[in-house]
């Protein structure tokens, strides 16, 4: 924490920040041999093990790049956030509410168990792959292009640009993930989906595949982080609402069965991937001791090598060790 | 929520937050009807199912107390917070955290089935039955009266009174929760239990039977939203980072099997009894359009109606409508 | 139990148990009404529930038949029977119990749960679903016709003639049974399918689809008693081990999670189905006071009107009736 | 299987039989070192690992005993099947049966979580702890001498002598069982304890540690197996609708999760113990190529080198051995 910090200089500010990150990606960067690439996707493999970067958007353009910020991937998990957030734009928060939980679980997020144990059936929150196939299935649109495209729409809208399906990974994605099929033919059953199970796993499928950088997530997180308005031209892109239900979901669901541990000990609303990115963002609350530079920012993590929950293992590292100087957390 | 206020007057506004919430408990205490009062220990049995009371403490000695806010109760699974407080304390984080995991479970308070599921058998999280009384068993001392000890202490420093044990809740407590000795059992097999199981229990029994009025439950709530300080005279009660990791913990897991929803529809740590009792409070930070005079705030509610998770219905529901009301929601 | 019977004239026999079964049937009919025909495949209920049959054929050309005998319906569960010998007979007994276990699991028959719960995932046994889908995985051949032709040929070589399958069966099954794609997309990720995802499910719903009548499965009901050897005429079947292995199988599992109250109250070896059939046979141990004439005999029952289990509800009732009568019990 | 096997001389094959039996005790001692003493009660540790011995009781007083047949052992959950025995001869089946299900569960012994997941909450069978517990529960008597005094007297009728409580291994089992006492206090709880809860435990633990030798095992398996008639001098001692459902039970149920296996691989009806011990039992029925001679015999094992399910590594692969060699099994 930077106590006592009074009268901040916003190039200075700028300035002292990317050294203090840069330093701590170099320390952070030597845990990634204790993590492992995902393998359960064959494209997934080839990431290199050894990256770790970041990225982080605040107001009045203060942007902070280090390490492998570079780096393309495909968004992954990360997708659950935004198909979340446009199904609740599209179909209104109850009817999207009526057909996916709230709660966090415990289970790893591929369970099939949870959704036999209870007597509903009801995916448990839209995080986990039930919910987010659920989630997915209320996307309008008769084909998966058509479903995805307000979810472009939307990305577009806070990244000025659009960003591209990584065709490679969806196919492989698309014929490897078994678990998922699995998952989309028991909900099928159970009558939870909206849509032919087909073209909710091709849209989930896609989705997972957008490819973006860190600055992307970054900016996403931002405009989350600030209930769906852009701070610097206070633009709503995102209902206010909608916006602070992801970030709960975030909180509470968003680090796999890690969630609650990541709540203790990091306490910032945050979605992560196989691909090993992390979308992370600081409340727009102020507290006094706080930088003021940073409240409300979105941050963006990048490293491939995960724990044994699915999570970015130096990312976590990484990011904990900074929303604890930085005093990011909402507790 | 409250837009545009800026220049609060402590007496006006008090006047007027305490004829809203007069209003609002009025209106949800209709909602009492609709839950029914603990059953499963003999003496809940006696609460009065039409009460419904609040209270709210924050700084500048604010306080506004509504509907039923004197009738005392016992705190039964709030304690869970005290003694994880006081066990923290007492051992040290480190200590406490590779015995109890803070993980959320989507499964009911009294649930022993996740214990055998997982491969550790690690309770997980200390807000429900298993986790709690291992934390108990952590508390120091050979007799259950030594080990509540600092917990009284704790609670006297807060309060500036020392709340009394209701004894007749305690022997009824004792002599009817079979689930939790059951509980305890299994720990004791498993070795998470760190005291004589039979001491361990009788003092679980006697945390949960210490009674208390809704405004201690503010005062309490209030002090540990400003990270364990008292914010009136700076003292610093509970360690800085034991509270906020105890704001992290109510937050995930503090209403039982609904506290993703608590979360997502409310936002504010919380922790629920099964007595009706309910524990929240705000954070310290500042949103601009904020009601300055709530921010950090601790919030008492009761009404022994409960839902069928174990939480006070009507106390939910106004809960619900104040912080959305007043943005109160971290998020 | 008919005690001190000596000397029995075949002719006489069957006659009074002709009579006997007779009185039965009507009797039990009456308890169709207690259950329900099978609504999760569309064709299944089109089924008459107030159906009740049962056909029983022993040494020497006995045969019993009464009630709706001679409604042909489709095989469904039975079939886990056929394609478990068939596939034993073609890989091998090794090769099919290292891929799938013999034990029973407390769990409906459509559980995906207890894969997820256990370590090794293999399937608990043959007479789940879960178990059959692999089992089926395990016939040779390129299409689901190569692979059924050796089910065909057994049951050719049991009843002297082909059966067919039922098309409007098979397409309503395999357009309507979700869960089962669900387990087929389980399987296929941890590694137990031997075979292609489609053709195992297609060859799956067709084996399910095969049409019989009461009398064909009396028949292969006594050539599984008698180890596999048709008692007629001594040819050998099925391999001994094999036919040994499998009635033990249908004793622990063939009855759904009642397969313990089935052995405990009715205690013979059976397989039921959810169009309503099932197959039960006696032992060819004798007891002194035994009806020689059933020993060792095949019974075929059929009654659509299911328990909630998904057995026949008067179908195992009037089996429970004569089993105990005519002391058929192993135990 | 010894085919073709007519004119039995008892002397000579008694004689057989002995030599047979002694070379495979030598055989199957070596597996003794791939299990181990089970250590969850401190006295079953003081076992001597590479004991094993066997005793085979049949009719006309054929006895054949081999190996360490006269060592003592404790009985253990062999217990089980006798107080299901005595509950059902005092309460009534119906009695016995309300309050306990038969239906086998693919889980461990001392699992609480199947009564957790089920609705009705009621135990799966009394050859699993839970059920074994609340069997217990219905013996009458106000205390635990007077509960087991009809264990005793059944005992004594069936051996001609009264065996004696183990104190040592009791008071061990009373002062370690901390998962038997879990799953009480949840029985509780749920309601479907008859007694005190700790009668009923001081009642279980003194149950299983009755000490018995491999003929006490024989003889009592022999009379269980020719239904509850001692076949020497064809008095009744057990009802023998009580005695096949015993022999239902052990079948489905008594190896623990590997019942399924064993009625696949061995075929008869068995109860094993944790102190290494089993009572197997060969059904009374014949099959022309059989042995007459073990027909309706009782078979004691005892070696306390354990697998991991809990069953005597040795005495089960012995068991099967000669199971299969004299064709004991039913199927």
């Amino acid at each position: 924490m930077v106590q006592g910090a009074t009268n901040w200089n916003t190039e200075l500010t700028q300035e002292w920040l990317q050294n203090y990150v840069d330093d701590w990606v170099s320390f952070y960067r030597k845990h990634t041999v204790d993590g492992n690439v995902a393998s359960y996707i064959p494209i997934l493999q080839e990431a290199n093990r050894d990256h770790l970067g970041i990225s982080i958007v605040g107001k009045n353009g203060m942007t902070i790049r280090s390490g492998d910020f570079e780096v393309p991937f495909t968004i992954q998990s990360i997708s659950k956030v935004f198909s979340f957030i446009v199904a609740c734009m599209g179909r209104g928060l109850s009817y999207v509410l009526d057909r996916v939980d709230v709660e966090p679980t415990g289970e790893a997020f591929n369970s099939i168990m949870h959704l036999e144990m209870t007597q509903l059936k009801k995916p448990f929150n839209p995080m986990i792959n039930a919910g987010a196939i659920t989630v997915t299935s209320m996307l309008e649109g008769r084909t998966s292009d058509e479903k995805l495209e307000p979810v472009f729409q939307l990305l577009e809208r806070m990244l000025d640009y659009r960003p591209h399906l990584n065709v490679d990974a969806y196919e492989s994605e698309r014929d490897s993930s078994m678990r998922n099929r699995a998952i989309g033919y028991y909900l099928l059953e159970t009558g939870y989906l909206e849509s032919d199970l087909n073209i909710t796993l091709e849209t989930y499928f896609k989705q997972c595949s957008i490819e973006v950088t860190l600055e992307d997530l970054a900016r996403i997180g931002m405009i989350i982080a600030n209930d769906g308005e852009d701070p610097n031209n206070k633009e709503e892109i995102i209902p206010r609402q909608v916006a602070r239900l992801a970030k709960a979901l975030m909180l509470t669901c968003g680090m796999y069965d890690a969630s609650g541990k990541f709540a203790a000990y990091v306490g910032v609303p945050a979605k992560s991937g196989v691909s090993g990115g992390i979308i992370a963002l600081s409340p727009p609350r102020v507290r006094d001791e706080e930088l003021p530079f940073v409240t409300g920012c979105g941050i963006g993590v990048y490293g491939p090598a995960l724990d044994d929950k699915g999570n970015s293992i130096a990312g976590i590292r990484l990011l904990r060790h900074i929303a604890n100087q930085w005093d990011l957390s909402l507790f």
